[in-house]
């Protein structure tokens, strides 16, 4: 476009100083790549929203200028944000077979047109206008999951997606290191690297490990039925578990909608592999003895809709949980769920069962690298610059130590904020102007439609409820006819707090007719302060006061 | 009393298959006595809550009946709702010194008359009602803890209080293992011991480890200004950051009430040591060069009004972070407020100050006693019968595992809930019939006046908001003469969505004008059914819906 020559420009809209909503952006001259498009869950002041989203309103406005949108994998916070980019902009999208088939369900469940899918092996290249994107085969908690190595005018950009180190995989190959040594040796311009676990010291154990955890637990549950909550996205962990199962003559019965959804998905594309007539429907579990069963669920959260936590708190319908029965939560709690997997946990024990979580046994393993992974990545690409990205703050913190601690020029790591933009030459990189970024929330069908005014009645709603005063006067006159009447919710117990709101009513009416005016905008303030002071020396509360003025 | 000879009644009003609000009580005909009396905080369902208290009302039933509340030492969580009993029941309040003078702090400010005070010291016995009961010293992560040996007309009762086995702890003597062993000797009818940290293998480490982490810490920071965050309650903690300060001649203020509360009282009983002339007044900061600073602050949990919490949010008015800072959080999250302490470190590293916390360096240690220090103290206890206490479902069901482990009855080992009563006699224990309990909320002034209706309506409010709409009739007639008008909050944006408002407002008055009746009642549902639907279809969202209908 421009005269002089281009500069690459790399940002992310999701992903940076936040963990979920992963959504990188490279752009030059007049292409745009998207790397991920993913959903973050709500924080806890996000009263009542569903999910959120990243800010997409520099893509729409360079609409003409986006090739492509490429996925390292098919987890939620890489995939879940899709539906909602693509009803503003018709793009192809391209990923690993797996990632692609999650992506499918998740359009179909929206209503979306036919989006141009564009399904790629590792090794295979991708052109979408200037940029020529292949995709490396890594390892991690979903299978085909990739890296990607970017060609750009100005250089080599290598995206580590999440990935950890795992020599011993259940299916499919181990991390494709030589790759990434090979583009090493070509010479990479900038490694955007994840930074999850970068504040734990040593390696993230193989996959395998947990198998033979699990084979033990098998062993030492005779008599006893078995359940397993998990992640759904984990098929790798399903499979080990189905693999117990078979070893021990189970049969498995699948539980919960993602779960269902995930496991059929990766069954008709070859992702898991579970014997002919070894899966059986809910309805057919009376027909088994215990010892002939493993259920897996959904609900290693604690989410309160999920199969497992519904059957804690016996509201479910087709299965109850018996005290001959040994349930293993194979999941870490992400952080915030902690009290929900405990309420869950005492659920399940207080009914006799036997629960195994982590912590009593190793029956997780993360699917993110730690700090000698990282390094690894670091020796094999040696990048000129390095962004980390995936992480709160003190995570590209502290990826940025251990890049120091390599021997990386503190001038070639850029800390990046949301929509902070770096430009990049051949030879330099540094920031740019920033792009419009920021958190989009989602809640029921509305997309934007909650801001901060919205939440924060919702917030002061959830503290202390509302009181509304409602008065009807002669639109003439400006003389009180009816009221003041009191309705309040979420304040007080009404019933047992008869003589406040009585009281309540009273003051209101006597500060009406001590009034010094009729105005309506005079009236409402004068209801507000008066029922709001009265309150907080009653009550020490602040409810939220409407005063609701009719004219007749 | 009863002609027969009355059993001893052991039951907990509090901290039985919960964390929290710790309170137990022993029975023995005419007489009662109460172990603790402690506040829980409020669940993440409890909107708008301060704190959660036990359920007194056995205990104000039975008024006449109790004779003094003993308590294990100054822990919220075992202290914080005694002023709430203090105002239902006049008693007698025993504990060692640190301990009294923590609630004495409290009962000031809530403004109780004076109750009697009986203070103690480790080996004194205090006789109530027909209890004999004896203060044994334990270690824990605050000065003063004590074990319980109640001496009962059945036999004799141990409760272990909150402990852990500190053989080189910074203040006073290490645990007295050797009176444990006496009475274990001289024989245990029932052993009260706490399970909070029963899952965890192996012995928790002497507080003693995090000071020489501490000097290499100070030894590390030449030119920095050194904050620390943690428990105020955790007085030996900040004495051994006050050792490391003054050998590394560093001058010490104080910030956030309750550390200044804590500190002053522990300071004036003579509990912790700080150097004349060493401690300052924030407002003197300014007068000493970096090096020569540490602050000690509450936040640890980052508590959003808390001291850490506003300088990392930039709202505190008398520090501010600069990146020559380095922050010590020396404290475990919490379960439950990992993301809350996430945020703050995050906020204070981007404003470039280096901060330290758990996980990257043993910054602090836990005051409970794991398994091998349970082990050790149930084999010098040796307990005819087991009543784990302090702990969830799971804790209580883990720590009568061990319990196995060590040989003992499975019928010997009760697993109680709150209000469950344990009958004994000198020679059995069973189960009887539970007393009322359950947790009382506290909200601003009221104290159990928020039951499950208001949470209910606070938590719907919280979700989708509100709407109201509001409809004058004509008394007589029942004719509409004004209205409907709709008013919203917390539930869209209302400038974006006026066509939603307006379609609302349509779609209401079409259903009035075709209502069949005019009767109060029946509008109301009408109103409620005809916009809960509209609202459904459009946003899929449920908004409370309050019709108001005045009659003029």
């Amino acid at each position: 476009m421009a005269a002089r020559k281009s500069k690459l420009r790399v940002f992310a809209l999701g992903g940076m100083e936040e963990i979920g909503k992963n959504m990188y952006v490279l752009e030059y001259g007049g292409d745009i790549i998207v790397i991920d498009c993913g959903v973050a869950f709500p924080e806890d002041d996000m009263l009542g929203i569903d999910l959120v989203i990243p800010d997409f309103s520099y893509l729409i406005k360079n609409k003409q200028k986006v090739r492509a949108v490429f996925f390292t994998h098919g987890h939620e916070d890489h995939i879940g944000s899709i539906p909602y980019l693509l009803r503003e902009l018709n793009v192809p999208i391209v990923g690993t077979k797996l990632t692609l088939g999650l992506i499918e369900t998740k359009l179909k469940e929206h209503n979306l047109p036919q989006v141009e899918k564009i399904v790629v092996s590792p090794g295979e290249i991708v052109e979408a206008g200037v940029f020529r994107v292949e995709f490396i085969h890594t390892t991690h908690s979903i299978p085909d999951s990739a890296a990607l190595a970017i060609r750009t005018p100005v250089g080599l950009v290598v995206h580590s997606g999440d990935f950890k180190v795992d020599y011993t995989p259940i299916h499919g190959k181990p991390i494709d290191l030589q790759r990434f040594a090979e583009l090493g040796r070509e010479g990479v311009l900038l490694f955007m690297c994840e930074s999850t676990n970068v504040e734990q010291k040593g390696y993230t154990m193989s996959e395998k490990t947990v198998g033979s955890v699990i084979e033990d637990i098998f062993r030492a549950s005779e008599k006893q039925r078995i359940m397993v909550a998990t992640f759904s996205s984990n098929i790798h962990r399903v499979q080990q578990f189905v693999n117990a199962a078979a070893n021990h003559k189970r049969k498995v019965a699948i539980m919960g909608r993602s779960m269902v959804n995930v496991i059929k998905t990766a069954q008709e594309l070859g992702y898991i592999d579970i014997p002919p007539n070894m899966q059986i429907d809910i309805a057919e579990l009376k027909n088994y003895r215990d010892e002939e069963l493993m259920i897996i669920t959904t609900g290693s959260q604690g989410e309160p809709m999920a199969a497992l936590s519904r059957m804690a708190a016996s509201e479910h319908r087709q299965v109850a949980v018996k005290p001959t029965d040994k349930i293993i939560i194979s999941a870490s709690p992400i952080p915030g769920n902690e009290k929900t997997i405990s309420r869950v946990i005492n659920q399940l024990m207080s009914k006799g069962a036997e629960v195994i979580y982590e912590g009593l046994m190793e029956v997780h393993v993360s699917g993110h690298a730690k700090q000698e992974e990282i390094k690894l990545l670091h020796a094999l690409v040696k990048p000129k610059f390095l962004m980390p990205i995936h992480g709160e703050f003190k995570h590209l913190k502290h990826h940025k130590q251990l890049a120091l601690s390599l021997g990386m020029k503190k001038e070639n790591i850029f800390l990046m904020g949301l929509g902070d933009v770096l430009e990049l030459t051949e030879e330099t990189a540094k920031k740019g102007a920033a792009v419009p970024s920021g958190r989009v929330l989602v809640d029921g069908l509305g997309v934007g439609d909650v801001g901060n005014i919205v939440l924060r009645d919702r917030k002061h709603l959830s503290q202390d409820g509302l009181i509304i005063v409602v008065v009807s006067i002669e639109k003439e006159t400006g003389q009180i006819i009816s009221g003041p009447d009191i309705i309040s919710r979420g304040f007080v117990y009404v019933r047992e707090s008869e003589n406040l709101m009585e009281e309540a009513k009273n003051t209101v009416r006597d500060a009406l007719n001590d009034g010094e005016d009729t105005e309506w905008s005079y009236l409402k303030t004068l209801i507000k302060d008066t029922l709001k002071e009265f309150v907080w020396i009653k009550t020490k509360r602040s409810p939220m006061i409407l005063p609701v003025i009719m004219e007749v």
